[in-house]
């Protein structure tokens, strides 16, 4: 076929650009796990042989499990509103995005995963779609959908639907958070109880963090907004806000600012973009934990925490103790198709922060407080303490 | 793990049947298309070097033609409520169709087709639900939605959509069929114009066979369902029914039972199931065309057929002159997809059809009047009509 003039490769700026290379094409595609050599084979996998299998499902819906893809296959759904740290640029722009989170839940969790970018930013809709396109899914993973609306989301579907649904923004960052902590805080010589924390942003992974970090046994942990220390005395919250603010700040009495609760603090966790000033930073508690998770500029600097914390993380891959959510997603999917868990439950995302953490406990250093996605013994981990908490919470199906 | 006594394949009654055997763990699978070796891969094709793709997009929402798999993926939507000879089996049971179906389009088609198995059937529901879908996708093929609701959901799919929208059991049949046709009116030495044909069946496929007939040049095409020849005579018929009768028996005035219209018609085309008994076939004209399509039975068996046709198809991969869908889909999305067409147009159809009869045309015979679906020709000469048709009807983008 002749080239058109309109082909948008050709003379695009970016086409000597290795990331736009990789990109070139979409980074993911379906492949056939049958071979169709022949007529024999094509009316095995088509029809006529096809029909028996489906009446059989229906004959026993269960059956479904075993010869479909469904009881493997994540849909990853987003409505493009909370992407990265690029916010709200809408489902096509999110797809790379994606697809990227598809490939990685293949090659670290053997899952099929299909990104799902919806038109519509509204909960009913949303919450409505979903449910519509359960039948060709085996999970829900709900990805970069703005806080307060993913919260509903996310509740409402957990609700109607019998199978994983799970927020990664929330609960994937948060099983990291915790393993990484749990280290830190061993590392540190510091015990859960008697630590105090700032968590820096209520969104999606604030809230899910903070609750983590409560459930893990932590009692001292202040939110940090706009507008502050989260708490019910500043005035009207939003529903998140204010449940967040009734099991944080209301109980420990912090009030005030960000430059107020550092002062002593022992944590801080950066979920929230922006940059906490270092003479901020220089008023922590000596031997302090310095997570700046934003992407790509971390609320500290690592150059900067490092002159002051004795332990360090960020969400980049170019510093040590990389704080990344593909730690946990594959393996906790995995474990709970494993299991065919009906929910994904707390326990569930703590038994995957303890596998997390173990698999370094014993070598545990500044800059090996979590460990490496690459590390092969992660995802088994992971899936296999996930399957044991699904059985011992009684959402195993098997 | 300890295998469950629970896990249902292990005294399945499907264990030892080679049909359920290639279906075990469903028939396909995601893929990734870039190698994550290590971090400096992972950082490119996820964050933080994804987001500049992202931002690329935000800028030039066209970038994502390149950049993603979403031009090259179609959604397979069914409700289940027609599938194959089945019937209404719903959206769980229809799933192990639309696998292979997704199979088909990438082994024959190079297009990533992802089953959407819908748990509704309501027309407003699907048709919102698809638009809802559609940042996702490429294209749609609609699948096996039982008559009359499979018409309004495409059209207004099609008004409400600026891409591919194809329903596979109307025009992939419709295609496949006039091909047959056309090179079985070459070799018994027929016009189009003054052949009489005999249409069994006035749901999707039915339909949609009748009226490329037409588009192709043939006049008399008497249509029957279950009341006798369809025409407007007969009393209330449901619009694409009475759509129908206008442009068959209400021109030609034909009238009656099957019976009445096989005295000496040329070709029957079965896609309705049900039995054609020996003494109405026995009435056909002399060197008669059958098409016996529903599947496994066809309406008159081939042995049976043969004691009066000349030319004898079905449905089957066991009798030669398949009449197979996967002839005129994969080529026909392929080519829409290479020229990025904002829609199927009928030339599109019709250039379809015209290159998979000109395969054999050279070489037709009784029983090749159709090429195998394993001919390596046939994707890419389906592709090429379908672009050139594309580019021709003012649909294509490139």
């Amino acid at each position: 076929m002749v080239a058109s003039d309109d082909m948008p490769d050709r003379e695009s700026p970016y086409a000597n650009d290795p990331v736009f290379a990789l990109h070139l094409g979409g980074k993911m595609e379906i492949a056939s796990r049958v071979a169709l050599d022949g007529p024999e084979e094509l009316s095995m996998a088509y029809t006529p042989g096809v029909a028996r299998v489906c009446e059989a499902i229906v004959a026993d819906p269960a059956l479904a499990d075993d010869y479909t893809w469904v009881p493997n296959t994540v849909a990853i759904v987003t409505d493009g509103t909370a992407v990265l740290g690029l916010g709200d640029i809408g489902p096509r722009a999110a797809m790379p995005v994606m697809e990227g989170k598809a490939v990685l839940f293949k090659q670290f969790g053997g899952i099929d995963a299909i990104p799902i970018c919806l038109d519509t930013v509204a909960v009913d809709e949303i919450v409505e779609t979903v449910i519509r396109l359960a039948p060709s899914f085996g999970g829900i993973n709900l990805e970069d959908i703005s806080a307060p609306r993913c919260f509903e989301i996310e509740e409402q579907l957990k609700q109607l639907l019998d199978m994983p649904v799970f927020h990664d923004d929330q609960h994937g960052t948060a099983v990291v958070v915790l393993a990484a902590l749990e280290n830190a805080l061993l590392l540190t010589g510091r015990l859960a109880e008697t630590t105090r924390v700032v968590v820096s942003g209520a969104g999606a992974a604030g809230v899910a963090v903070t609750r983590i970090l409560l459930a893990a046994g932590l009692s001292d942990v202040a939110v940090i907004d706009r507008a502050g220390v989260l708490n019910s005395s500043r005035g009207p919250l939003n529903d998140s806000k204010r449940a967040l603010a009734e099991v944080t700040a209301d109980l420990t009495g912090r009030r005030g600012t960000l430059a107020d609760v550092m002062v002593g603090a022992d944590v801080f966790i950066g979920l929230s973009g922006g940059t906490v000033p270092e003479e901020v930073v220089a008023t922590m508690a000596s031997d302090s934990i310095i997570f700046g998770l934003a992407n790509p500029m971390p609320e500290v600097h690592p150059e900067v925490a490092h002159r002051y914390a004795r332990v360090v993380a960020t969400g980049r891959s170019d510093f040590p103790n990389q704080i990344n959510n593909v730690l946990a997603f594959p393996g906790i999917f995995r474990g709970a198709f494993d299991t065919k868990a009906r929910a994904i439950t707390e326990g569930m995302k703590l038994a995957a922060a303890e596998a997390l953490a173990a698999i370094v406990a014993d070598e545990v250093r500044e800059d090996l407080i979590i460990p490496s996605p690459f590390d092969p013994r992660v995802g088994p981990a992971v899936a296999a303490a996930v399957a044991e908490a699904a059985r011992r919470d009684g959402v195993a199906r098997r």
